[in-house]
């Protein structure tokens, strides 16, 4: 894959954002991954997604963040997309967005609780939700902190990013990431959807119980690893 | 009718629950049969809902749950589809999703009581939701026992199918099913309007009484059985 | 204004009932009635939305509710209609959805407060929902009596129907009418975003105030009656 | 910038807020401010949005409130429009709408709390609600004192209306300005976001706290002022 078909990905996943009603405004982004390159190709920052084309999208080098090619400033949060890419080498496409029942979670400070087999489909466990960043991480190279508090909180449960694929940022909104870009706005939809089941099965039932740990595994199992039988053979995920 | 005209049925059945707003991803799924010849038709399993055409959908032994004809690895869900099938020969039209609302009931653990007439207009009494399965449900033939505790659900209630052709499996989501798929589609769409219409009255007001049951009665009785009064003559269900 | 010409409103009018998000189904019927002519003409019974033009709507005999022209039986709560348009000569059109949020306050038995200048522009105050139908009323002639009770609801109350265009059946959904067909669905289009206000409101808020009397008074004269000065001169309602 | 070119920008203004989502029926308005020519120009009053282009947009004279071209009437919250420009020299566009979330709190009377990033970008705090009007000033000049009930709000808080862009007007609804009308209309839908979002963290935890102080400060910073480095350099709001 050249540049220029990442290019083509990486805005097709992000007008998917809007398709999908993820999108306010401007709010949100998506990137994709040339490891090979050595670059990601991401969103403009604050550009119409109307008016978006292959060739606005930026290309940033992913060693010194730099960009290399592109008319536009990249995203403000492409320092979050850089920390992702460079601390989990799995990873390929990074989606951030203010959808609004994900970040509701987000901002009520709660992990998304796994409540049924559409959430263990996509996200092996309770979403998790970062700890409020310090006045220090705040004031200094902001973006960079926030992914580095996404990576501190899937560290501290000992979660593997390809099987949490989502963290809510306390008092902000959802990141997710997968096997690429396509991937990437895979579980944004599918975070949007457990989180409104969620907030909707908690204003019903407010002492609801999770979903059974053997469910979830049979779940989880069904869609990934070596023992997924869901979807055809050549397009597992 | 033919294969081809029932591949087309269950095609339309499948696209018709995504412009209904059921689908997200390539959640859900639609089946019909013929039982002349012994099948089911039924979408394959993890492919875009864009993407589908009649050709692409499975066909499967009633009998043996093999794969007769089509490209495609059948639904993961196909062995509950034939549980339904092989159990309930009045029936012809499978359906399961995870839409939002009816799904939130499923997660609360609760039956949507009978709150007003849209309600008794398709479902003679409340909506059922299944027991837990048990670990060796789950750890055996998963998608067929989730067929076999629908089937015990309506049973140990004294249902029939038709009476109640909707039942919500614990921690999932909905199953629908009716004398065709598109009868199946349509309950599938009234169980998602019936599930949020009882969310938004039950947030409204904790401790609402259900439909008086005699009202209950009229309103089944305007659209099914023999005193049916709803609709024109040819098309009454 | 000849019958071809009504038959066109009412078509209309049954569309933008689907356009405006009110119907699920075939759920819901609109009308209008000649009152030189002693005709309505009304939506048939269970014919879906999408096929129905102005040759399909039935004609109904405003004296004795005989069907006069068309091919199809008239909507089954062709009763309800003739009840209201018997006892109300100011009204023209007559609207019946089970819309979500309307339908939900419905359900819950509790008439929807006036909680703001959106609900005073068109509704003079809390809107009504009727009492429970006895027995013999849901055993006897049930569409006639629910238009009775609507009757009967706006009576005890002492209310104008074209102060009050709209009235919720008691575990069942709102009926609203208006000068015409075209006005009886902006009824139901405006109570429908009023409910679903009401509803947020609340859940927001248990123990909200109604709006001020006064503000109400001023807004529902802003629009209604002599000294209205809302919308253009010849367009004022 | 003549007088043609704002009709354009006011129209298309209206209609956004249509394809938004924020309109029901015609309820809400735009306008935008030509202060050289000491003229605004105005949606007219219960035109319906699908008729309404450049040429039916009223303009009024800023200084006595008078029609000075355009067949028709202007919108009848006209004289808050025309308050909120001659008070704010900084504002070029005003937007009104019943924005079914923005209007729930509204209705329940308490301002909207920052509780995230998103609310952030666009509001340097919680949004404030209008105490209620006197009797006198709902029997006076209505209108004209709901746009100086806003100033009044925006005052006792000690608000510039560049970073506060919207009050909510008490058991009414949102008004929102900006530079222009298009930036009028984009905070119009970014408070229904941040309502809908504030609505879904309150109904989840009733105890949640507001955003951290410094973060709020690094949001609303990033697009807003002097060190704003959200969007390409020519495009920052």
């Amino acid at each position: 894959m050249d540049l220029a078909e990442l290019r083509e990905q990486v805005c097709e996943a992000n007008q998917e954002l809007v398709r999908a009603g993820l999108v306010t405004l401007s709010f949100g982004n998506a990137s994709g991954v040339d490891r090979d390159r050595g670059a990601l190709v991401i969103k403009p920052s604050g550009v119409a997604y109307a008016r978006l084309g292959p060739s606005d999208m930026v290309v940033v080098d992913l060693a010194d963040g730099t960009v290399r090619e592109g008319p536009y400033r990249p995203s403000s949060d492409t320092p979050t997309h850089l920390a992702l890419y460079r601390r989990y080498p799995s990873i390929g496409g990074v989606v951030h967005t203010h959808s609004t029942f994900a970040s509701s979670w987000a901002q009520a400070g709660r992990p998304i609780p796994c409540l049924g087999t559409t959430h263990a489909d996509h996200f092996h466990g309770p979403v998790p939700v970062t700890r409020a960043l310090s006045a220090e991480e705040i004031d200094g190279d902001y973006e960079r902190e926030t992914g580095n508090v996404i990576i501190e909180t899937l560290a501290g449960l000992g979660l593997d990013p390809l099987e949490m694929p989502a963290v809510l940022v306390l008092s902000h909104g959802p990141f997710t990431w997968g096997a690429g870009s396509a991937e990437a706005v895979a579980n944004a939809i599918a975070l949007e959807a457990v989180a409104a089941m969620a907030h909707r099965t908690t204003t019903l039932e407010v002492a609801v119980e999770p979903i059974a740990a053997l469910l979830l595994e049979r779940h989880f199992g069904r869609k990934h690893g070596p023992a997924a039988y869901y979807g055809q053979p050549a397009e597992r995920d």
